[in-house]
């Protein structure tokens, strides 16, 4: 596959996401125009792969959750004062989201917001970080309860980085590929389906070909409501659940692509019991996250090292009042009744609810 | 006077300043549709005026430059997750310019931006930091690097507030005022200079009147340009040289308003030399600052304690290279040939420089 450049139509700040295999090489091109480029890496990935560019003043960390506070922020935007950075210039963001995160909300800080380049290493970061323009720190009231959005000026998507991941990695990526599947519409899916086993085997056609779709859907909806007003919500597809999870669980017990995967099957079930829906949709959730080696429900997760007693009903239910984008009382839910047919702000009986979470 | 609402136009983020003695009383009005609100006050103003709202979490700060911190910035952010505040919720932000920037920083950021309501209690933060939507903390390496654009949901410039700033203070807004008519044009600057006397006076109808002013001028300015990409630049009169003075002196040692006017009445010698302009307006602009009881020159700046030393020809000009909306290279001035008439992106050449900063 060639290089693919998928662009995402926000108005007054569209941007292109470049994707395949070498796509770092374009990276100069986007950075040309810039009075000065900084650039901030992860470590791990840097010494694996180098920098994307060089030359230019470089600040390494080591990239998870962890850098995802105040005091990185800090570090970063002083970093880009040192830098001599301007409002004219762009910082390059290499690393998996929490690097893509933290670089996104210093650079949309800095002097009141500059260019950002997104460089993302991971599959997750590549088919769900890389659009939507979110950036966030954590607090500690909760994950991601700071941040801003900040599209980027470009995002190169390079399937190559994908070689060196870690299996779960690598299988927290291919949570989100699913459920953006599932919202991508049938062909979307369908296409998934065929592709399934050479992700697995980390084929690099394949992934480019996945990312690049997965990119397309993400790009559609989020050009259609930049600042999540509304049709956006349809990305939380599983996420509801697989917030609960990720919190009853304790952050980073649970990787979230294998928390959300878990909740595109309860948000499946979901589905059957408030829609009376044709279960096709559950039997193809399921299949394809079987195959891409993926947990399909609570009890699986559960048989994991001491996730049975954290992962309660009880626990799981407390952990649905904690998903930020909720209003007050009892949550919302997005439900996907066929492929690509979505409903937003979902209720769901308590009878159906702890039903699923048991 | 009775209470004035003034619409800033911003495309998308419209909303109201309302002015004049007792525009506290509105501000239920307009967080009544919000889901929780929460306020950010002043310790100082709070203790001589009370709280704008009643009944609602309160975090109260000592305002100054020492609170435009990150440490500070988590601490408001914790208190809005403490406050359980959603993405449709208020916080309120009650005091100078200090506590507006961080207030409207935090809510910019918690959840990925609320609604700010700004009430500013100071003359400088009514008349300038009220409208424009400019949010930040300083860094290290110098003032306001990093913030964002958040415009107020609605802002209310009490009169009232007025009466208890202490004179530097007072003085410190009236440096705005002098540039504000300046920009307003003709008729903006003759009625302010017709009511200098009562707004030194403190005279509360006069001070209303000025502000409402202000707040118009500045208004269609911000409206044509929300994000400093060109026309917004004109509201800079005077700010080059002020940043230099405030630079060379140390930040916090010159307040911003006396800077400033020393600033306005060099931009007023420049426009002379670099234009051949009729000098009646440098004359003019010089009798306001004075009846405002403000410095018009470096000299007489340098005569207050320990400023001789600090404010060389040489330490300036090294300040001038600070001002982060330049660019690389020479410093950009913003003239005014005549009131209203203003010109951006002025260079001037060194010896002329050298000779106003003599």
């Amino acid at each position: 596959m060639t290089l693919e450049t998928i662009s995402v139509d926000i108005p007054g700040a569209a941007y292109g996401v470049t994707v395949g295999m070498g796509a770092r090489s374009r990276i100069a091109d986007a950075v040309d125009h810039a009075d000065g480029v900084a650039q901030l890496v992860d470590r791990r990935v840097a010494g694996l792969h180098g920098t994307p560019c060089s030359g230019v003043p470089t600040l390494e960390l080591q990239g998870g959750e962890g850098i995802k506070t105040l005091e990185s922020l800090g570090r970063v935007l002083d970093f880009c004062a040192e830098a001599g950075l301007s409002r004219r210039s762009t910082l390059v963001a290499f690393g998996g989201g929490t690097i893509g995160d933290l670089g996104g909300l210093a650079a949309s800080l800095f002097k009141r917001g500059l260019d950002v380049v997104q460089v993302p290493t991971t599959l997750l970061a590549q088919v769900d970080a890389s659009v939507g323009g979110k950036t966030a720190i954590n607090l500690a009231a909760g994950k991601n309860l700071a941040g801003t959005f900040h599209h980027p000026r470009a995002v190169f998507c390079d399937a190559d980085l994908l070689a060196t991941l870690d299996d779960e990695d690598f299988a927290s990526g291919l949570g989100e590929v699913a459920k953006t599947a599932i919202l991508g519409g049938d062909d979307a899916l369908s296409r998934t389906e065929e592709l399934a086993k050479a992700v697995v085997a980390r084929d690099a056609d394949a992934l480019a070909e996945v990312v690049a779709m997965c990119v397309g859907v993400k790009a559609r909806v989020v050009a259609s409501d930049p600042e999540e007003r509304g049709a956006r919500r349809a990305l939380n597809l599983g996420h509801t659940f697989g917030h609960a999870i990720e919190h009853a669980a304790g952050y980073g017990r649970v990787p979230h692509g294998v928390a959300v995967a878990v909740g595109l099957a309860l948000a499946a079930r979901a589905t059957e019991g408030a829609f009376d829906a044709d279960p096709e949709l559950t039997t193809r959730t399921l299949e394809l996250l079987r195959c891409f080696g993926l947990p399909t429900s609570l009890d699986e997760l559960r048989s994991r090292d001491g996730l049975r007693e954290a992962l309660t009903p009880e626990a799981l239910h407390v952990g649905l009042g904690h998903d930020k984008k909720g209003t007050v009382g009892s949550p919302e839910f997005v439900l996907a009744r066929r492929p690509g047919d979505i409903a937003l702000g979902v209720r769901l009986d308590d009878e159906l609810l702890m039903s699923l979470l048991r």
